[in-house]
């Protein structure tokens, strides 16, 4: 790296523990003004990154955007490869200045969801574009702009310290958007490589009042579609209407058997594996700021999904849903057109929580559909399982400091976020402790047109990822002497 | 008409009733042969119909195709007006030879239904294309073959015996394919030029046997679209899910407490003006030669639309329907995507038979969104009433026989047709008995890709129309001296 400065201030290798704040401080102000001096490029390389598309769902600039961000964290000082999968690439790249710290495994993913509707986007989705404050790009939120946030605080501690004040790993997948299917497969693969003591993630929103969170868990997702068939042609709805079966009234009684008005899915065995959170998850779930008026408006709904008595925090943390994500079927044009659709699809996400396994409800749904509607295809698309790390880990405690040096307020403790990402890899395969510190605001609205990240939340996320590495370095590396 | 042979054998002006077929019979015989010898221009004739689009959905085509045809009638010989309507204009065309026989109202439709989904035609819609005995475009089947089939029978008639048998008016409009919706302020506002005793239509399927019809009735139709509508924008389903009501879990409940899956219409007061059927046409209904299995395999489907208990005659002529025509939210690409939709819209269509009435169900359905699902609107879309004739109207004796005389063969006796035709106002408005005589194969594919006619069909249609003339002509006026 061209242009850092080597650091005065090295991080005492015979601190035992966490450091307290006062001595991290002087060891961040450095990185954090060699930040603020860097603004403009970071902003402009951030755009570079942002401009390839990088769609897993049909690979559309997916290997020239692994290539470019190897280059990039190739440059910034880490080794770096990009390994193949059975799918798109994984980009890993590692740094071990510190034998005796720990090491951190940063995960992210360089792929992102499929722009449409396109119409909808005010500026074109990969050419990103500053208003108000906010960069809007696909995968601005979701994740280039987090993971990229997170390499220029490596960047940052680099140039300001000389070294990084603990181990750091990059795993970057290209293909969390269609569920991971390869990551798993590849831990296993590469187990040995992947010696990290705990792992951060930077992706999803920050909690829906603005405040910072330290996230301890993730829902698992598990996807499938259901097709259903009719005559071999579309019909005319009077002379066959009544005589051949409608495979969009079959997908209808279908989806009606699966989940009821109520909000209540209806699958058997659906809720088995669904626990009552720890006390200390209670605790963390009650202390949530959530706003259900004020969420409502930023929504623009008037009222919450079914039932109404559960609050918005139980909802996303320990809940699990039954999504349909589209349905689709017959005349979609202006007007009338009587007819009699031949087939009719329906796509569906099942966001999972605590103990349920993907493998386990998508044999539960296809048996479901198999008993309530055999003549139905039932086709499973993957997911990944959910993920937990305990409150009390030891790593809480450095990571809630680091989040709180670098913004100057508490992170709020969310025991799982709404949404999925693969950490199960990692807490399940690995066995290692998986956070989650997300950057982005809470109307980031990922796979969604207008996809935007506040700017001034991207120079938080580089700081911030400064300061948890400079925590964590202040203390040992766990069953070291 | 340059080339029409002035006719030796008119028919007798006394004859009281109907003559028997013996009379007739000559009377055709020049016809049948004019028909035969001209089978080449007459399909060139069609096929220049055929390329005009003339899609009453939105508009393409409809003013020239109204033109062309009205060109193609004065050419025949009848007087011939464009009039206008607050929508597409009518065709309004007549013919006057006998005072004192009847005057047949012979109706059809220039409009057709879109093409789309056009990838799935082997051959373009608009350029029509003969394979394997079958003449396919968009529209060939509903209605342009058969009216012109008609007309065609009208210019052979009088080719062939210089003046027409009976009297004539040809109303051609360009809305049926919407729901007909100006053809009732129409027929109010030109009830004196429509001063006929009798209406024939020729569209819709023969039976699915193959044999000729002759239908009684039709059913109508209310068409109306359901909208539910979530957040502002597309949602993350993780971030989201379980917080946003979905609109297409919305509209599955809604459209599930509108029917349920043993196929019965939940709607309060669906069912009340839904009568049983005269012994007359009890009767019919149980001659109809449906075989259920072979309809089956046509259609490429295992099992009847639901409930299994009712004959494919009775499911087609006295049993109303509600059909999903479209249903349309959220992701419609390949792969996943974990979103959650904002909106989502069904289009439906209901056949209603016997007593009901559009307005009324139309009404019931409105009240039952409102008390089921109140957040999702309702959108009226129009339609139009039933019809029904009498089996025992003096006019299907004349009507029988001209039919067997062209076919060799009895028509099958139909009380009324799946599909939807507006004879109401002529059955309702204007209070004369209507009567359809389709002259399309029964897997006509009309509203659908690859629509298609019999070319043997188009000529039989022909005859059958003069045949049919011939016998009404042979029949006094009824109510005069």
């Amino acid at each position: 790296m061209r242009g850092i400065v080597a650091n005065r201030n090295p991080i005492p290798e015979n601190q035992q523990d966490i450091l307290p704040m006062e001595a991290v401080m002087p060891l961040l102000d450095t990185a954090f003004t060699w930040i603020e001096r860097n603004r403009e490029t970071y902003l402009d390389r951030l755009f570079d990154y942002l401009r390839l598309p990088s769609i897993s769902a049909h690979g559309e600039g997916i290997v020239e955007t692994a290539e470019h961000i190897a280059g990039v964290i190739r440059g910034i000082g880490l080794e770096t490869e990009i390994l193949p999968t059975a799918g798109w690439p994984v980009v890993l790249a590692r740094r071990s200045d510190r034998p005796s710290r720990p090491t951190v495994l940063l995960y992210g993913h360089y792929d992102v969801q499929p722009p449409d509707p396109l119409d909808d986007w005010i500026s074109p989705p990969f050419e990103p574009t500053v208003r108000n404050g906010r960069i809007y790009a696909r995968g601005v939120g979701d994740n280039k702009g987090q993971h990229f946030a997170n390499l220029l605080a490596i960047e940052a501690l680099l140039a300001s310290l000389g070294e990084l004040p603990c181990n750091v790993l990059v795993l970057l997948e290209g293909e969390e958007e269609i569920g991971s299917p390869r990551l798993a497969p590849f831990v296993e693969e590469h187990r040995d490589r992947l010696d990290a003591d705990l792992v951060i993630t930077s992706d999803g929103p920050v909690n829906e009042s603005g405040r910072s969170c330290l996230v301890f868990g993730v829902r698992g997702v598990a996807l499938f579609e259901l097709r259903a068939r009719g005559a071999r042609t579309d019909l005319h709805s009077g002379n066959w209407g009544g005589v051949a079966p409608n495979p969009l009234w079959r997908l209808v009684h279908c989806l009606g058997t699966m989940k009821n008005a109520q909000g209540e899915i209806t699958i058997a065995g659906f809720y088995d594996d669904v626990k009552s959170p720890t006390p200390l998850e209670r605790d963390a779930l009650d202390r949530l700021p959530y706003d259900d008026a004020r969420i409502m408006a930023a929504l623009g709904v008037r009222c919450l999904d079914a039932p109404d008595d559960r609050p918005i925090a139980d909802r996303l943390a320990v809940w699990p849903t039954l999504t349909i994500n589209g349905l689709h079927g017959g005349y979609a044009g202006e007007g009338s057109k009587t007819v009699l659709p031949c087939e009719a699809v329906a796509k569906c996400d099942i966001r999972l929580v605590h103990d349920q396994s993907r493998d386990d409800i998508l044999a539960k749904v296809a048996d479901h559909v198999r008993r309530h509607a055999p003549d139905i295809e039932f086709i499973p698309l993957g997911g990944m399982d959910p993920s937990k790390t305990p409150l009390d880990s030891p790593f809480a405690e450095p990571i809630r400091r680091g989040i709180t040096e670098a913004q100057g307020e508490d992170p709020l403790i969310v025991p799982a976020l709404g949404g999925s990402l693969p950490d199960y890899v990692f807490t399940k395969i690995l066995g290692i402790p998986a956070f989650g510190v997300p950057y982005a605001n809470p109307d980031e609205a990922n796979h969604a047109p207008n996809e935007n990240l506040e700017v001034e939340r991207f120079f938080d996320g580089i700081r911030t990822g400064a300061s948890i590495l400079a925590h964590l370095g202040s203390m040992k590396k766990p069953n070291t002497a």
